[in-house]
């Protein structure tokens, strides 16, 4: 074995890499050549199915043995990726159109027409995609002097606990605002061991193991926790499974991350219980993550007891992450089961004070697994990106744990049930919820109007609510109600669209 | 048209991706034999520029015009990913270890002799590789009640103004702990624009266009605006040139998102100025950040005139961002020059309150730049990654900006003094630093000593420094010694170490 033999390999490397580079280019032409067709044909540009059939065909081949599964999966990923990005600028350039903006933008919304008036029958056009975009187009119309009932935001309206307001005046004084442990305060992190245990049995359920306080991370908000456990797990080219409706941070993850997202949708009229065999086929070699959301934000639903073993199941089966939303524990009006009352060590739990405690400014929450290289790998990424979650932070946090929540779940239940009476009675369709604190109704379809022209008509008269298609692509003909105001101004609001809706 | 061709297309498509991944594999296979061969021959497995030559053979064919170049050197930066893996594995596998793991350990750090005693002539072993395990360790000997002067952190010992311990107390009142706009609280941004406008007026450099507020983004410290910057700009296989000795983070992000660091050391006989030559050899097509921090961690250094108006103009010939910390704005001994003075818009400047206003464990930085698309950037993935920062740590910024941070300055520049002076008498090599809080000293030669070495002994006597080679791999004869102490803290310590270094 010389150096010269290295060499002659490298130049066989080389002649290899361009080859494949040119069968690269050879499949973007065919891809350009499909995205033709169907573009005159007006077929949909993605098609699950014929992916899928490309991989398992691939993978099916004993020539690739000696190629790591996951390597593979990820390059045929990219090819797959490339291909239909390649077929919607085919589509674009034929229909007129620029090139397709990759990441999905969250354009500041504005009303079209200015100068502004307060004359209530000026119908005001928005751009509007998510809750978000409502929000802030809510928050222009009210710098514009019009008064806008909030019921498009997840954000209580409660106080946070007296305990915070005292925690608060003493920072300074006990010098609490320093660097702290990348993890958090020790202090914090078994308080979050005991409150979580607490949980747990407040519904019932046993914990597999005693929760040590060295698996638990403290972040900057349960949205970090998402950013940092698919950061460490995912890589351009793996996949994730969401079920759908679903708040969209874990889709917008997997975005950024170059990570494909398959969903799973339910349904209204399978209350809201995914089908099984639907998460089964959507697994493949690239599948790193099942994300579950639990109390679900938009829709309220408690997974059964069935379906949750089954997912279980099928996790463990493929060695697959499963990654448990669960911010709305507090918001659960049957017994839920939460990821750490199963015996299976890929799991992820996300917590957050910000909805419990009425605590979202503070932006504290946190990640724990019984996986404890996975807690390394946070940490590690966490301290990479921001140090520490802030002192005072997590001193209010940790103070806040001193407090009962209890007191904000009767409420937000006796609101879903004023809500609940009040569209029993209107052209919507809808199941309680069993938790969290929205409720996602159908509109009718004799209505014949979809969730952008409701929300934006009902923008017009003052009430904000959420489109349904925010939160998936099956759902423009829902919108989303949350309970966070005032009963008085709930009931307002309900009114308004009962006006609204009755003349339509 | 038909959708039987869209199928045969598809068919075609298959076989393409059959054969792509057959080409991949012998790749592999050859990756394989090169891993063996070099094993055998004890050569690195790395080896930059036969990196570079396969990029740039395959970029000059003109094949591949039809390709989109980066998604082409994505596919290339992976395939020689994957090939640097089998070699290693193939060496392991030879040599007869396990794989290696791919992210740096940071192993956290303890003594390793137990249980511990009080005995002051015990000695530890620690496991240091930079400032923080000293600091974990320094912190370890205290739970176990042993006393340890801090000279090895980069954290003031000021209070927080005034102003941020009565803003603590409104907070709650005042109700600011919600959501705020991701980019931050507009009457912060406003401030950080005069903060900023001021700090160049008070050097005597003119700022080249008014900061906008629409410009400046607040993060979650200094941190998360490298980290972001990184996040929006590069990609795996990128550069970016780093100048050593350099606080850690840019290299650790630039390693956590694949991006490759090119180093360009400074010396203490050339006061710590870098050879712009050898910047510009590191240019190459994959450049696209060059990083600075002036003043910086850990020389104190000042870049002068000449060097940075060269680096701009580099940066601007070969169209590459220019990422400025200048968290240490605040202790400038000399006049120092803002990247914000020079007419380039592909920079960014990084802020923070940490250093300035005594306010690390707040949590709060900030990054502007004149390129509106970029911040527009961070804003998207901070609002991914984060929702926005707290916001009473934000309100608590605000309130500090009334303040006037000079004193800190005077004091830190008082204590530099006196630290210089005593280390004058004994066997350190040093230049009287521009700027910041630390002297950078080299161990003289005839000591026969290493950073680490010395390290360990003070530590076991009480003194807690940090070790050079932290700061890059040409420094393992240096130590940074803080003043983010009281300066008879601070005397005691420099005490200690004469006494020391005396007996050597």
């Amino acid at each position: 074995m010389t150096i010269e033999e290295v060499s002659i390999l490298r130049n066989d490397m080389k002649e290899i890499t361009k080859q494949i580079m040119q069968l690269v280019n050879q499949r973007m032409e065919i891809a350009r050549k499909i995205g033709a067709i169907k573009t005159n044909l007006d077929l949909e540009i993605i098609d699950d199915k014929v992916e899928l059939g490309i991989k398992s065909y691939l993978f099916s081949n004993p020539e690739y043995l000696n190629l790591d599964p996951e390597f593979s999966g990820r390059i045929v990923n990219m090819l797959i990726n490339e291909s239909i990005r390649i077929q919607n600028l085919e589509k674009n350039k034929l229909n007129g159109k620029q090139e397709i903006i990759e990441h999905k933008t969250n354009s500041s919304v504005q009303p079209t027409k200015s100068p502004p008036t307060k004359d209530e029958h000026k119908i005001h056009k928005f751009e509007i995609k998510s809750h978000l975009d409502v929000f802030n187009a809510a928050k222009n119309l009210e710098l514009q002097g019009f008064k806008i009932i909030h019921m498009e935001v997840g954000e209580p309206d409660f106080l946070p606990p007296v305990e915070v307001k005292n925690e608060l005046t003493r920072i300074y004084e006990m010098r609490r605002f320093h660097y702290t442990q990348t993890a958090g305060i020790r202090d914090l992190r078994k308080g979050l061991s005991n409150h979580l245990a607490n949980i747990s049995a407040k519904n019932g359920f046993d914990i597999f193991e005693p929760i040590s306080p060295d698996k638990i991370i403290v972040t900057p908000g349960g949205r970090f926790g998402i950013f940092c456990s698919f950061s460490a797990l995912l890589r351009p080219g793996d996949e994730i499974i969401t079920i759908e409706p679903a708040w969209p941070a874990c889709f917008d993850c997997a975005n950024y991350l170059g990570v494909k997202n398959r969903v799973v949708k339910t349904s209204l009229e399978q209350n809201w219980e995914p089908d099984i065999s639907e998460i089964e086929n959507q697994i493949n070699i690239n599948t790193k993550i099942i994300c579950l959301n639990y109390p679900n934000n938009p829709t309220g639903k408690i997974l059964n007891k069935k379906s949750y073993d089954k997912i279980v199941e099928l996790a463990r089966k493929n060695g697959i992450y499963l990654l448990s939303d669960e911010v709305y524990s507090n918001y659960a009006y049957e017994p839920y089961r939460s990821v750490i009352n199963f015996d299976y060590d890929k799991s992820i739990l996300l917590g957050s004070f910000s909805k419990t405690f009425a605590m979202t400014g503070f932006r504290v929450g946190y990640v724990y697994s019984r996986n404890a290289s996975l807690i390394n790998k946070l940490i590690k990424i966490q301290a990479l990106a921001l140090t520490s979650v802030a002192e005072p932070m997590q001193s209010c946090a940790l103070l806040a744990l001193n407090s009962d929540p209890e007191r904000n779940n009767k409420i937000m239940k006796k609101r879903l049930e004023i809500m609940c009476e009040h569209l029993k009675k209107l052209p919507f369709e809808y199941v309680f919820p069993d938790g969290a604190m929205y409720v996602f109704a159908r509109i009718r379809r004799d209505l014949d109007l979809t969730d952008l022209k409701l929300v934006e008509l009902l923008l017009n008269h003052g009430v904000a609510v959420a489109p349904g298609s925010g939160f998936g692509s099956n759902y423009s003909n829902y919108i989303r109600l949350s309970t966070c105001l005032e009963e008085t101004k709930m009931i307002k609001g309900l009114e308004i669209i009962s006006d609204l809706v009755g003349k339509l």
